[in-house]
């Protein structure tokens, strides 16, 4: 089975995505504020691939981490998909800055510690 | 009396201000994710010169909007000095820049509202 034919047999169980252009700068700060969140996303930067949700180390237990997921998703500064049964994040790069410019590279290029 | 000896004689009311290369980003964006203190950093901008905490129309209590340049101060964003009994307020554009790059203006050109 294809990969396309596999995300057709799931469709059902994509999460809805919100059009970036009606994302308000508020909940994407919001959503970057918290620093498991921005693991998440630099994790995403840097891989420069996308991810599935477990193969991403987090402090956190199972459902707390499918919450970070979804806060990331409906800021609009990722995109979850299956195949088969693996939950796969991408990081929404070129429509984020479109509607954000700058913000992301910034928060991922700024040093977490001094 | 010159502007230069009326800050030495308030030199004591003169509140601490961070050097930011030890502020986190953490702290930063703790800071710009409340609408009124970005409300804050965006007239300062905006004015393109320093201004009096009163200038700046908030929805807020006088205490309230205290804080809130007080979080400012804290996390690097603005400096704040004397002159006389007015308490004026100074983006720190170039320092800020230096620690966090592209983050102010990526905040600052961002919409608030969609």
């Amino acid at each position: 089975m294809t990969r396309a034919a596999q995300r057709g047999t799931t469709r059902d169980r994509v999460p809805p995505h919100p059009d970036l252009r009606a994302v308000a700068l508020q909940q994407v700060l919001e959503a970057l504020v918290d620093p498991v969140r921005r693991h998440i996303v630099r994790e995403l930067h840097a891989a420069g691939e996308d991810l599935a949700c477990g193969v991403i180390e987090l402090p956190v237990g199972k459902s707390t981490a499918t919450h970070h997921f979804h806060v990331l998703r409906e800021a609009g500064l990722i995109r979850q998909y299956y195949v088969g049964t693996s939950r796969l994040n991408a990081l929404r790069r070129e429509e984020f800055e479109d509607a954000f410019p700058g913000l992301l590279q910034a928060v991922v290029a700024a040093p977490e510690q001094r």
